[in-house]
């Protein structure tokens, strides 16, 4: 049956996993497309553009912008961030569920735009949890940890404006709730509302014509 | 983590294949209970007690409608069916979703009551499935086909009322599919206050304080 992509919006605290489970999305299921970022933001050591980012210049991004050609950005100290337009409606309509890796500001940008759109918040079961896991990456100061954690405390506070919170505690689960989270919203009726009137179609003409 | 179970209703089509989705429900997952109904319909050969239903007179039902001991109940052709309280509250607490196998009108009903149950709707893919799969059953006379694709014409004029649309092609993608409707529930922000809440005041005080 030829179904409609969902546009999932995947947000969660730094440290919480969310790559890690956008990577286990990917990698274990085929109905998912992965939307690519475009930033001003310079490329680190090793990073290809068009892989993590499309790496573009300020000018670049402002045209992009006054082009309608970004669903929504946001500017992160002193970086824009945005996300293409065109390769996500492309994929929608070729029936892939496209995932935006996105924070809470441009989440709820997209919600505006595309009320079906359904969002995910990531999160580790406990704070503790996050602590640890920022500090066991071992290649951020204790300054810069600080900074996420502050950031997370005011980004919990969003949490409750998500569709779906996936409890990252270990990765296998959390990808095959995230999975089931996205299976589901495609078996709401409004996304069945096709199939729904052809069958009511269908039933209404056997009985009247007492068809067996 | 504990967490609630959730009251889940599944309707559908004679024919639908309800019964083989909530059998295969129960033997692939652990998180399920049951519900039994309770019924005044005469035991069919080979029924036994406590199984499908409990077999009770019309008397014993309407003292039970009286104690308010059902949490639904219906009256077709002429027998009384209906729902036991007590298993369905005591699982709901054990932490297992409760599986209750009944029609639109008291699923409309099981709403009004619980209003974060589940309504989930199986459907096979479209009318000719559902007229073969009744014929093929092979036990049931033209003129009861014929009733029962009036009823289903008359039911799939509910069917948005329900959260989710199930539908039953394959056996095993449509347990798959269920399995998901349900597991996404449990990830409702609704259904994880506690947690939420808990996470907002640990990182809130780790921030206050510092703490890396």
């Amino acid at each position: 049956m030829e179904r409609e992509g969902i546009l999932v919006v995947i947000s969660g605290f730094a440290g919480a996993g969310k790559g890690t489970v956008v990577k286990g999305l990917m990698e274990r299921y085929d109905n998912y497309a992965l939307s690519v970022s475009m930033t001003t933001r310079a490329p680190r050591p090793g990073e290809e553009d068009g892989v993590a980012y499309f790496f573009v210049d300020k000018e670049k991004f402002e045209e992009t912008i006054a082009a309608g050609g970004l669903i929504e950005y946001a500017n992160y100290c002193g970086n824009y961030y945005g996300t293409p337009r065109k390769y996500v409606e492309n994929m929608l309509r070729s029936g892939k569920d496209v995932i935006l890796e996105i924070e809470i500001q441009g989440a709820m940008q997209i919600r505006k735009i595309y009320p079906t759109a359904l969002l995910l918040f990531i999160t580790p079961p406990d704070a503790d949890t996050l602590r640890m896991r920022l500090k066991n990456r071992g290649t951020e100061t204790d300054d810069v940890i600080r900074q996420r954690m502050e950031r997370a405390a005011r980004e919990s506070e969003g949490m409750e404006d998500y569709d779906y919170i996936v409890v990252n505690d270990t990765v296998a689960q959390a990808v095959s709730d995230a999975h089931a989270v996205i299976t589901a919203a495609h078996a709401r009726p409004s996304r069945n509302g096709q199939l729904i009137q052809t069958l009511q179609e269908e039933l209404r003409l056997m009985a009247v014509n007492s068809k067996v």
